[in-house]
């Protein structure tokens, strides 16, 4: 089906994959799925209790994408919606899901989505998830997202979220519990601007003999936004952490780490990092000794940092 | 005055540069002053208004010493005591505190010490605090440590708190404000066992331009024993911290760390650092080919981290 103008401008946005109607994919809009397609081995089913799909990825699935993005155009929306992902035994999937909100009025707009992640043994999952808010409304842009993440003997998972711009407020939780030789890759980044205020906390908790956790966060916060951080890596079992958060912060903005590391033991062996600081001068100065101007060379030492 | 064998036992673990009655010192034995001396320059007052000492610390004391150590031998005390000391301008001076409790009975026997530190400009402040128990009661012994620090421009105050052994249960918490100028230096070293519990929660606020402040954390965990370290650097101005945390975690003990670095200002920089994780199997390897038993080799490596 054809697209509004908007709706390909935010897809563009929040899926630099490509947003295409094939394949396994699922384009939620202003609160209802507009359009829908399964492929031979994903399967996307409409919960009948309530809001949000329930997606199945079968073994067969190797090396296939599922596109499931979330686009609000309707100003003073509020959308719940909890998606569930099964993915079979030794699947290897690349899930892109994302939210982009494009707020056009003077009311809240607000998007929470529950997803829950079953990943079977020895499965391989990457996890795309961008967020991203425009307009030219006085509304503020919210975005709750809750990620479960229950993962089985020598399973993979690869977490990579980003928000971009233009979210007002967001609360992140993200909740992940380790079998046995899984391991967990988490890319978080984050860039504030204005008043906008972000809290994110995790918990990586690692059950399973064997297991490991990379943890890496970076943000960037502008104007009088406020950014908090609380990541968790809690040692069970012999296992292996590494959390780093690192933040420029710039302007009058506030950014606070609180990371905790816990162990229960004695072959739990975590490693955290975190530091924030100020824009590096040196860069700025030889970037500006380029030619370009103060704001030109901090957006480029700020997408490098991001990248 | 003649002090007694388990008395003399305990100062010489909780003061390493050795006690002896002369110049400033103070010593508090079983809830009170068993005897006290001045020097010139440092002065030491008995509260009125509650258990406790002020000592005030004059400009002309550079390099000088006072000694204050508390020993408890009587099971099931309770002693809570208020120490005060002013710190004039310009002062440098090394105060050495520390507790040390001898329980043989079946009693719990408990000291808070809440030391408060007026530090006026320019002076230099070294504060020792040893912690220790021991006895063949099975009365436990809890030490809970209030430290706090108000540090004026261009102050330097040096933090350096060891428990030893022999302590079943801490509460402690430190507090500093800090002027402009001003440098902290916290060495927090601290080992556990059996099934000992300690929680240490400090926050620094670097408010004073210029300010800085270096934060280390040593510990052992042996045992079923436990223990929470929560860390907070808050930077409110143009300013540097440094918080790391190491711990060596043996047996079924626990260890979690909760640092917290908090940016309120463009101009902090703060950098955090914790690693918990088993003894290094490398060194214990190396040791015992030397023909050390385990133990012994283990016992080297600790005494090594915890210097």
């Amino acid at each position: 089906m054809e697209l509004d103008a908007i709706t390909n401008k935010v897809l563009d946005a929040i899926d630099t994959n490509g947003f295409k109607q094939q394949g396994a994919y699922n384009l939620r809009y202003n609160g209802a799925a507009l359009c829908h397609g399964d492929s031979e081995n994903i399967r996307i089913r409409r919960k009948e209790d309530k809001q949000g799909i329930d997606v199945y990825i079968s073994s067969k699935a190797q090396g296939e994408q599922v596109h499931i993005p979330v686009v609000i155009s309707q100003s003073g929306m509020m959308d719940v919606v909890y998606n569930d992902f099964y993915i079979e035994e030794s699947a290897d999937v690349v899930i892109v899901a994302g939210c982009g909100i494009h707020n056009s009025g003077c009311n809240e707009t607000r998007h929470d989505g529950i997803h829950a992640f079953h990943v079977g043994k020895n499965a391989k999952v990457v996890y795309e998830e961008k967020h991203y808010g425009e307009g030219e409304g006085t509304g503020e842009n919210i975005l709750n997202p809750v990620t479960q993440i229950y993962m089985e003997e020598g399973s993979m998972f690869t977490l990579d979220t980003v928000q971009i711009r233009g979210v007002d407020s967001t609360k992140r939780i993200t909740d992940v519990d380790m079998g046995p030789e899984s391991r967990l890759f988490v890319m978080e980044k984050l860039m504030t601007h204005d008043k906008q205020t972000a809290v994110s906390n995790m918990e990586v908790r690692m059950n399973g003999e064997g297991s490991s956790a990379q943890i890496i966060s970076r943000s960037v916060a502008k104007g009088t936004s406020s950014q908090t951080f609380h990541p968790s890596a809690v040692g069970n079992a012999l296992c292996k952490a590494h959390v780093q958060c690192d933040a420029i912060i710039m302007d009058h903005a506030h950014v606070c780490a609180i990371p905790e590391i816990d162990a229960h033991d004695v072959d739990a062996q975590i490693v955290h990092e975190a530091a924030i600081g100020r824009i590096n001068n040196e860069q700025l100065l030889k970037l500006r000794s380029f030619g370009m101007k103060e704001e030109e060379a901090e957006a480029v030492i700020i997408d490098n940092f991001l990248q």
